[in-house]
C-alpha cells in the first residue's frame, strides 16, 4: 500500500424527502445562490419548484444558469462566471447530475479568477479558491457530488479536459434516489458503466497488498452489476436506485484510489470519442472497457485481472490468464444486456478519426499505470473497439 | 435501505513518515495543545520525543497529560479539563489508541461546559462544543480516530457509558502502520477483533436490501480475518499492520451503518463485563461474540448469519441454519486461532455477578436490533459465554 492524504468533507443527506434539509444547508454559507441546470426534466419532474418553493420559504434570492448540456461545455461555465460576478452570489448550487455539477464546479472556481475559466484546464491557471458548492443530485454516475473533480468540453479546441481541486469539494449533497426514476433506460446503463469504469481505474493496479481498497472495490462492482439490471426493469425501484446512487458517489471520492497507483487510461481515450462525437460517456466507455481490459492482458496484469474474475464474476479457473478472459467476457456481456453498443461503429465514430484521437489521447505522454500504453497502444485499444467484434 | 445522513471530516494522513504533517495540521487551530497518552510506550518507541520536537519546531506549546488507562476513566478527563481550562489550550492531541482519543475527545468537550464531564453519560448534559481534536494512531482497534464517539469509565460508579457528537469528530488523524509495529500480539488479536465486532454490529441488521453496505462490511471482515494472524505472527510486517490499520478506521467512520438499523448488542454487554473486570475491550468482545452469534440466531436472523458465513467464510451450504451455524464455529475458531480466551471464566469473570451485568445491561430497556435482548436473554449469552464450549 503506498502512503495517501484523504478527506471527505461533503455533508451527505441521502434519502427521501432530503431536499427538505436543501434550505438550511445553503444558509450555513450565505443567501445568494446560482442555481446551475440542464435541461427540462428538473421541471417537468417538478424538483425545479420545490427548489424555488424552498428559496422562497428561506428567504435566498437566486439567479440561473440552465441549458447545461451532457459533456459541459466552457461556454455554459462562462456565462454562470459573469452571472456569479455580476450578482456577488454566496453559492452554487447544481440540480442535475454529473455535468450540472462539473459546471456548476468551474463556474465556482471561476467566480474569483480574473482571467477565463479554461485556463484551469490548460494548466494555465491553478484552482486555488471557490464559492462553496452544493448539488442536489439526480442520476447516479459520475460521482461528482463528492469529489475535487471536474470534466469540462471546449467546442472550439475539440477538447474534452479534466482539473480538480479540494476547494472544489461540493459542501452538501443532497441524494434522493426517487430523483433517479425517471432516468431513461439508456442513461440509467449508461450511468452504470461510468460508476464501474470509476471502479476499475482503481482497482486495476500493481501497488501490491491493496486488500481492503480491492475488496471494497468488488463490493461497489457487485452493486452496480446486482442492481444496474434491476433499474433498467424497473425504474421506480427505490432499493436499485439507492444502491446505485450511493455506490456511484463512493466509487469516485477517494476511498477507492487511496493508497494505490490508479490508471484512467480509459477514461482518457473515452475523453477524445466524447470530445469529438459528444457521445455520452458511459456509453464510450462500455464500449473501450473490455478492449481496454483485452488489450493490456499479460503476464503482469493477469494475476488482477484474474482475481476480478473470481471475486466478482465467481469465476472457478485457476489459471490466471484464462480466468482473465473469462472474466472480460462476462464484462462485456453483461454490459450487453443492458443494451449498450458494443462497437465505436455503432456509435458513429469513423475509422479516420482513430488515429488523430489516439494522438491527441497521448499528446502528453502515455497513458495508465496498470499497463503504460503509448499512441500505437491507444490506436490498437480503438481499432479493436471500432470493429466490436468481441 | 433507510435515510441516512452521514459527514466524515477528518482529514486522514496515511503511511510511513506522515507525523511530518502535524505541526501544520495543529497550526490549523492554534499553538497551545494539550497532549494526551497513556503509558510509557510512545516514549519507548520515540514517539513522544518525535512529537515534542515537531512542537519546538512549530512554536507550539504544550501542557500534557499522560498516564490515560485502557478503559480510560473520568477521573483522567477531569484532570484534562482543569489543564485545558488552565492553559487556554487551543486544541487536544490524543498520541495512542482508542483510549487516549476517547479521552482526549471528553476533554475536549468539557474544556467547553461548566458542570462535571461526566453529565454527558449521564445524559445530563448534551455535547454541543468542543475544543479541536487532533489523533496521531498507534494502535488499530477502535476506529475513534475518524468518528464522533468516546467510551468512558468510572471507578465510582462501576459505569461504562459511551456517549457522541458531531463535534467530537477529530479535525485530522494521521495514521502511520509503523507505529503499530510494537503493539504486542495479544492486543494486536483484542484490537481486530474490536474491528470485526464493529462491523458485526453493522452488518447484522434486518433491514432490507443494503447490499452495498453489506458486501463492504464483508469486505472489512475479509481484510481482518487476512491480516490479522500475519500481524500476529509478523508484528512488523507494514502491510498486514497497513491494512488492519485503514480498516479499522473505516470500520467505525459511519460507513457500515448509512441506512441500516445496526445492533451494538454484543458492545452493550461487553461495556458491564469491562466496567466491572478492567479486561481489555476487544478480548471481552472476542468471547461474547460466537455467542451472542449463536443466541440470536433463528428463522428470521438466519438468511443473514448464512450470508455471513456464505460470503466471508465461503461456506458452501445451502440451508440457512446449518450455514449459519458453520459461520459461527469458524468465527470461534479464528479467534482461538488468535489465542484469544474463550470463555468468561478463563478472563477471570465471576459467575456470581453475571445476572447483575445482565441487570445493568438492560436498566434502560432491551439490547439491540437484529434480535432485541431482554434481561433473561443477556443472562443466557453471559451463562453460554461464562462455560464457553463452544
Amino acid at each position: 500500500m503506498l502512503d495517501f492524504n484523504v478527506h471527505f468533507p461533503t455533508r451527505i443527506r441521502f434519502g427521501r424527502g432530503k431536499i427538505e434539509d436543501l434550505g438550511k444547508e445553503i444558509l450555513c454559507y450565505g443567501n445568494k445562490v446560482l442555481l446551475v441546470y440542464g435541461g427540462g426534466s428538473i421541471k417537468r419532474s417538478g424538483l425545479y419548484d420545490q427548489v424555488l418553493q424552498i428559496f422562497r420559504d428561506n428567504n435566498i434570492t437566486h439567479v440561473e444558469l440552465s441549458g447545461v448540456q451532457p459533456n459541459p461545455r466552457i461556454s455554459s461555465v462562462r456565462q454562470g462566471v459573469e452571472l456569479c460576478k455580476k450578482h456577488e452570489v454566496h453559492l452554487v448550487l447544481a440540480v442535475g447530475g454529473g455535468s450540472s455539477i462539473d459546471c456548476a464546479k468551474i463556474i465556482a472556481a471561476g467566480a474569483g479568477y480574473d482571467g477565463d475559466a479554461w485556463d484551469f484546464f490548460t494548466r494555465k491557471a491553478k484552482i486555488n479558491y471557490a464559492l462553496p458548492i452544493g448539488t442536489v443530485l439526480t442520476l447516479a454516475a459520475t460521482g461528482s457530488e463528492m469529489n475535487a473533480n471536474a470534466v469540462i468540453s471546449n467546442d472550439d479546441t475539440k477538447e474534452k479536459l479534466g482539473t480538480g481541486s479540494p476547494v472544489l469539494i461540493p459542501r452538501f449533497s443532497i441524494l434522493d434516489p426517487e430523483y433517479s426514476f425517471t432516468v431513461p433506460p439508456e442513461q440509467t446503463a449508461s450511468g452504470t458503466v461510468d460508476i464501474m469504469s470509476h471502479i476499475f481505474e482503481q482497482y486495476f493496479s500493481l501497488t501490491p497488498e491493496t486488500f481492503i481498497q480491492d475488496r471494497l472495490a468488488e463490493a461497489m462492482l457487485k452493486t452496480c452489476i446486482h442492481y444496474g439490471p434491476i433499474a433498467i426493469a424497473q425504474p421506480d425501484n427505490y432499493e436499485a436506485r439507492a444502491n446505485l446512487m450511493w455506490t456511484g458517489s463512493l466509487a469516485l471520492n477517494g476511498l477507492l484510489g487511496a493508497g494505490k497507483r490508479t490508471d484512467w487510461a480509459t477514461h482518457d481515450i473515452e475523453h477524445e470519442i466524447s470530445a469529438l462525437y459528444d457521445v455520452t460517456h458511459g456509453l464510450g466507455l462500455a464500449v473501450l472497457t473490455p478492449y481496454w481490459m483485452q488489450y493490456v492482458l499479460d503476464e503482469q496484469t493477469a494475476p488482477r485481472l484474474a482475481e476480478y474474475a473470481r471475486n466478482v464474476w465467481e469465476i472457478e479457473e485457476k489459471d490466471n490468464i484464462i480466468a482473465a478472459r473469462a472474466g472480460i467476457k462476462k464484462t462485456a456481456d453483461f454490459f450487453k444486456s443492458m443494451n449498450l453498443a458494443r462497437s465505436l461503429k455503432e456509435i458513429g465514430v469513423e475509422a479516420e478519426y482513430l488515429a488523430e484521437m489516439a494522438k491527441k489521447a497521448t499528446s502528453q505522454g502515455s497513458l495508465g499505470a496498470f499497463r503504460k500504453l503509448e499512441y500505437q497502444d491507444v490506436l490498437n485499444i480503438l481499432q479493436a473497439a471500432y470493429g466490436g467484434d468481441m
